[in-house]
């Protein structure tokens, strides 16, 4: 049945960040969809977002397209040039490469659902308001040391 | 401004299937996301279904994962093994190869609105309940006689 059944998907907050940069993502609740339905082209994500929570710290990738569409409830894109609220139906491309860092952040009262897709190879990429990179190896400060 | 602006991406309903096979279809109106986007990794079209209308034939894909999300409205998923209806928020996974034809068919009296990814390579695939093949030449009988 290819009509994915969410809730047989495990949900998880695993933050993966170095504390305590995982603060402000405990309420972000995903399921990774692709491994559970069988998807090698691309990844795919559903994410509930608590009032509060943030998507991840504020982001770019190096070699990874991203692209995602609100469902329901209400979150706030923040970039480089601004804030954009994003309402269901809204979607929004990061192609790789561009360093125009973002996230979304729930400044609302209840959930926010959206589903968010990756492609290309996992090569790196940085973050624009805290002193982290994500390399190969693993979250480095920007000097290249280790967390 | 990473947020799509969906306005200013052409809407197209071309259908691309030869007669009489475009007839069902006539009602899927769909803007192609990734080129407009800047995206490269994997395909994303935005997709208006009207009532009555099909969002395509029935069909698989050889090389392509396909997944998509249900943003507005509802629409019946039907695969081999039945009838399933999908509302906002749900989710369908498509791996490549799997010969389980699937369409989403406009059986309500509002737009049904949807955004479909796909993945990996454009090799061809099937049609399930028609005389027809997509190969990397074009539409083919399944005896591979072109139309």
């Amino acid at each position: 049945m290819p009509k994915v059944d969410l809730d047989r998907i495990e949900q998880t907050n695993k933050p993966g960040y170095p504390a305590p940069f995982d603060q402000p993502v405990q309420g972000r609740w995903y399921r990774r969809l692709a491994p559970a339905t069988g998807l090698t082209d691309f990844g795919a994500s559903h994410v509930v977002l608590k009032p509060g929570s943030w998507s991840s710290q504020r982001h770019w990738h190096d070699g990874e397209d991203e692209f995602m569409v609100m469902v329901s409830g209400e979150a706030v894109l923040i970039e480089d040039d601004g804030r954009t609220i994003m309402r269901p139906g809204d979607c929004a491309s990061w192609p790789k490469g561009s360093t125009n860092g973002h996230h979304l952040v729930n400044e609302s009262g209840q959930d926010a659902v959206f589903v968010v897709i990756g492609g290309g190879e996992r090569s790196g990429g940085g973050y624009s308001d805290i002193d982290m990179l994500f390399t190969e190896t693993g979250y480095t400060h920007k000097d290249g040391t280790p967390y």
